[in-house]
C-alpha cells in the first residue's frame, strides 16, 4: 500500500520534474536562441508551464501522499532514495503551498519580461527604462515574502529558497569575519604591483572558441551531452543529467570568455554526475547555491587559475595566439590571470575582489526589500557602495568560494598526484573525487549535510579561503605566506 | 454571462496553446540543438506536456463551456474571432475527447524516441535498427484510428486530421487524373534531353548560408523574428507568430539547400502573418497541411524556381559561386535548376518528380495500416513502387502543388507587375497578397472555405497546375505550349 503510494507520489514528481526541465529550456532557448520579438509569448508560456508545475506541486493530493508515506520514510535508511525523496519533498510542499499559483505564474512572467529589457537597457547604459520592470519584479518578490512568516529578517525567505536553513544573520557574521582577516592580505598586495605588464592585442573570437572546447574537453566536455553557446550573460543550464548547456561571451581584448566557460563547466558537471537514479526526480539538482557556485569557482579558480594547469596549456594558448602572448611564458601568464585588480563587473572581477560585488548586492538586495531608499536612485546607491568596497576597504568572499577551499583541502589530501595531473592535462580524478563525494547526491540532503560529507563539517569556515589566497598571493607578490 | 463563460473558454484555450507552443519548442531543439543523449528525457518532457495538454482540452469542463457557448457562437458574424473559435474548437474538441491522455502521451514519447534511431538509421542505411520503433509507432497509430468510427477506409481517421473533411477516395481521384494528364507531359520532355551540362565544382556551405540568407532577407525573412539553423531533415517550426524557426542542410555540391531554405520560408510566412488577434488561440495556425504545402511549393517553385527570381539572383549567385558557376547565365542556371530528373529521396526532388514520392507515401501508409504486407518488406515494397512510379509511369502531384497553381492564377491577375518585382528581387506585393488573402485567417475556416476564399473555388482542381507545368517545361524543353 505504501509502496502503492510512493510510486504515486513518485510518478507526479516526475510530471513536475518534466514540467520544470522545459521551464529550463524555455529560458535557455529565451536568452540564447529566440529571436527578440519572441519575448511576449515566451513570457506566457513561461508563466502557463510554471503556474501548472506550481498548481500540480500544490495540489492537496500531494500533501495526502507525504502524509500516508511519513512511516515508509522513516523506515527507509536516512540515505536510501525513498527516504530523502519524502524528506525534501515534504519541506519543499510546505513552502510551495503558501504561494498562490497566480503569483508564481506573474513571477515567471514578469522575469521573462524583464530579460530582454535589461539587455537592451545594459547596453545602453539606461537604467531609466529598466527601472519600471525592476519595479515589478521586486513588488511581486515582496508578495511572495509575504506569504511566509517573516521571522528575523524578510532576507530570510529569500536566501532560504537558495541556501536551505541558512539565516541572513549567519551570512553577515561570515562576512565580517572576512572583513577582518580579508583587509591586511589585500593590502600587502597592493603595496607590490607587479613589474610584468598585461598580455596585449587581439584574441580573434573563433580561436577563443576553439580553446575553450579544447580546456573544456579535457575536463570532461563531450559532444554527446553538453553544448556551449555564446550569450549576454553567461549561465548554465540544462534539460536533464545528459543534456547540459553552458555559455559565455566573447571579448576581442581578453579571455574572460575562457574563465567563464571554466565556471559554468563547473556548475553543468555537477548537475551532469547526479546519480542517474534521481533524474525526473526534485532530487536531481544541486543542493544549494551556495554548493553550486563552490562547483563553479573551484573549475575556474582553484583549478584554471592554477600554475599546473598553466604549465600543460601554455604552450597550447601561445601557439593560437602568438600576437598577444609573445614574451610570456606559462609563469608570467599564471601571474596574469591572477592580477588583483577591482572590476566594476562582477562576472570580470579577479579571484580576490569578486566577492565585493556579492556582499554589494547582498546588502543592496536587503535594502530593496526593506524600502531603505526610493528605487529610481538605485545606481546612485550602486555607485556608492561600490566606491566604498571597490576603494579595497573591506574585500569580502562569498560563500561558495569559501565551500570550494574547504573542498578543496580534502580533495587535495585525498589526491596526492593532482597537481602533477593537472600539468599532463588530465583532470579525471578531481572530476570522479566530486562525483563520489558531492555531485551524485544531488539534493538528498541539506546543505549543512552535503558540507559534512564533502568536507567534514556542516559549517561554512572562511579560513582555508584566506589560507589558500594568501599562499597563492605569496607566490605571486612576494608577501608573507602566512598572516603576521 | 455568454461573454464570461467565452473568456473563460478563451483563457483556458491560451493555456493549451502555451503547452503547444512549448512542445514545439522542445521538438524543433531536439532536431536542431539538443545534445544526442538528450533524447530519453526529452522525450519524456514531449509526452508529459502533450498528457497536460490533451488532458486540459479534452476535459468536460471545455464540452459544458462549448455546450453553453452555441448560441453565443451563432449570434456572431461567421468570420468573427468568436463565431470562428467556437466553430473550429467544437469539432476539435469532438475529435479529441475520443482520444485517452495515455495514448497521446505515448504517441509523442514514441514519436520523440524514434527520432534519433532514425537519424542513426538513415545514416548507415540500416533498416532494420529501425524497425521495432516503426512498428511500434504503427501500432500506436492504429491504437488512435480504433478510437473513432471507422467509414469507408481507417486511412480516412488520419487524412482528416491534417486536411479537414476530405476522404481517402477524393484524394485518389485526384491522383488518378493527373496520372491521365501528367503522363504524357513527362514522356515529352523525356524525350528532350537539355545539351547543358549541371554545374560542377564545389559550394562552399559558409557560403551558401551567406545567399539563403540574402534571399530569405529579400522574401522578408528578419532577424527580430526568424531563425534559420542546419538540420538532418528541413522542417520549419516556431513559438509564436513572431518567433518562425526555418531550418535546411547542407550539401557541398548542389544547391538543395537554397531551395529548402525557400520551401521553410513559405510555410514559415503563412504562421508569421496569421492575424496577431488570433495568437494563444488554436485559429493561430495555417488551416490544414495542403494548404502550407501550397505556401512552401509557391515560394519554392513558383518563385524561387522562376525565370524573373534568377534575373535577379543569378548574378550575385555567380560572383559568390564563380568557379560551379563559371559559363552559366541565368536562362541556363533556371534550365537546370528545373531539370526534370527521378530522385530517390523526396526533399530533393524535382517539380515535376516530387509528387511521385507522395503518393508512394500515400499508398504504403495505407498498405501499412491495413497490414497489407509484413513491415520486414517495407524496404521491398518501397522500392518495388519506386521503381514502378521513378520509371516514370504514372506521375503525380500532391495536393499543395495544386492548391499553389491554383492560387497562382489568383496571384498573376491580381498583381500584373509581380514578375517585373520579381527581377528587381521585390516580393513584398506578393508577401502582402497572401497575407490578406490567405495567412491571416489560420485556422478560422475549414480547408474548403479557406481555399473558396484565396482561390475563388472550394474544389482542388489539378487544371492550373498541370497548366502551369506544361507551360513552363515548354520554355525549357521545347515541348507544346498546350497539350495536344
Amino acid at each position: 500500500m505504501s509502496r502503492a503510494s510512493f510510486e504515486e507520489l513518485q510518478r507526479r514528481l516526475q510530471e513536475i520534474s518534466d514540467l520544470g526541465k522545459t521551464m529550463s529550456l524555455l529560458a535557455w532557448d529565451q536568452q540564447v536562441m529566440m529571436p527578440r520579438r519572441g519575448a511576449a509569448i515566451r513570457a506566457e508560456q513561461l508563466a502557463t508551464v510554471g503556474r501548472i508545475a506550481h498548481e500540480k506541486f500544490t495540489s492537496p493530493e500531494i500533501g495526502r501522499l507525504l502524509d500516508e508515506l511519513r512511516h515508509f520514510g522513516e523506515e527507509h535508511e536516512y540515505d536510501s532514495f525513498e527516504a530523502s525523496l519524502i524528506r525534501v519533498v515534504s519541506r519543499d510542499w510546505e513552502k510551495a503551498r503558501r504561494v498562490p499559483s497566480d503569483l508564481r505564474a506573474e513571477m515567471s512572467r514578469s522575469a521573462a519580461l524583464a530579460n530582454p529589457v535589461w539587455v537592451d537597457a545594459r547596453k545602453n547604459n539606461d537604467f531609466a527604462s529598466f527601472l519600471p520592470v525592476l519595479r515589478k519584479n521586486l513588488d511581486l518578490r515582496k508578495r511572495y515574502i509575504d506569504c511566509f512568516d517573516v521571522g528575523d529578517e524578510p532576507y530570510d525567505i529569500v536566501l532560504d529558497d537558495f541556501e536551505r536553513d541558512m539565516k541572513t544573520a549567519e551570512v553577515r557574521q561570515l562576512f565580517d569575519y572576512l572583513k577582518a582577516h580579508q583587509a591586511p592580505l589585500v593590502k600587502e598586495v597592493a603595496a607590490r604591483a607587479s613589474d610584468d605588464g598585461p598580455a596585449t592585442g587581439e584574441f580573434p573570437l573563433g580561436v577563443q572558441k576553439q580553446f575553450e572546447l579544447e580546456v573544456a574537453h579535457a575536463f570532461g566536455f563531450t559532444e554527446d551531452a553538453w553544448r556551449l553557446d555564446p550569450t549576454v550573460h553567461p549561465f548554465a543550464s540544462g534539460t536533464g543529467i545528459t543534456d547540459i548547456r553552458i555559455t559565455t561571451r566573447y571579448f576581442l581584448d581578453n579571455l574572460d570568455g575562457l574563465f567563464a566557460v571554466m565556471h559554468e563547466f563547473g556548475h553543468g558537471l555537477y548537475e551532469h554526475q547526479i546519480d542517474p537514479g534521481l533524474e525526473r526526480s526534485p532530487l536531481a539538482r544541486g543542493v544549494s547555491l551556495g554548493m553550486h557556485e563552490s562547483q563553479s569557482r573551484m573549475w575556474e579558480n582553484l583549478v584554471g587559475r592554477s600554475l599546473p594547469f598553466w604549465r600543460h596549456f601554455f604552450p597550447r594558448l601561445q601557439e593560437l595566439f602568438p600576437t598577444p602572448l609573445a614574451g610570456h611564458d606559462a609563469e608570467r601568464w599564471y601571474r596574469e590571470v591572477n592580477t588583483v585588480e577591482p572590476s566594476l563587473i562582477r562576472v570580470e572581477a579577479d579571484e580576490a575582489t569578486y566577492n565585493l560585488h556579492i556582499i554589494l548586492r547582498f546588502e543592496l538586495e536587503q535594502a530593496m526589500l526593506a524600502d531603505e531608499f526610493p528605487l529610481e536612485q538605485l545606481p546612485e546607491e550602486w555607485n556608492r557602495r561600490v566606491w566604498d568596497y571597490l576603494g579595497i576597504e573591506v574585500p569580502t568572499y562569498a560563500l561558495g568560494n569559501l565551500i570550494s577551499a574547504q573542498i578543496w583541502e580534502k580533495v587535495v589530501a585525498d589526491l596526492p598526484g593532482l597537481y602533477g595531473e593537472f600539468e599532463q592535462g588530465e583532470f579525471g580524478s578531481l572530476r570522479d573525487w566530486l562525483r563520489e563525494h558531492l555531485h551524485r547526491h544531488g539534493r538528498k540532503f541539506t546543505p549543512a549535510e552535503t558540507l559534512e560529507r564533502v568536507a567534514g563539517t556542516s559549517e561554512i569556515d572562511p579560513e582555508p579561503y584566506v589560507r589558500y589566497l594568501r599562499e597563492k598571493l605569496a607566490g605571486i607578490y612576494g608577501i608573507a605566506a602566512t598572516a603576521a
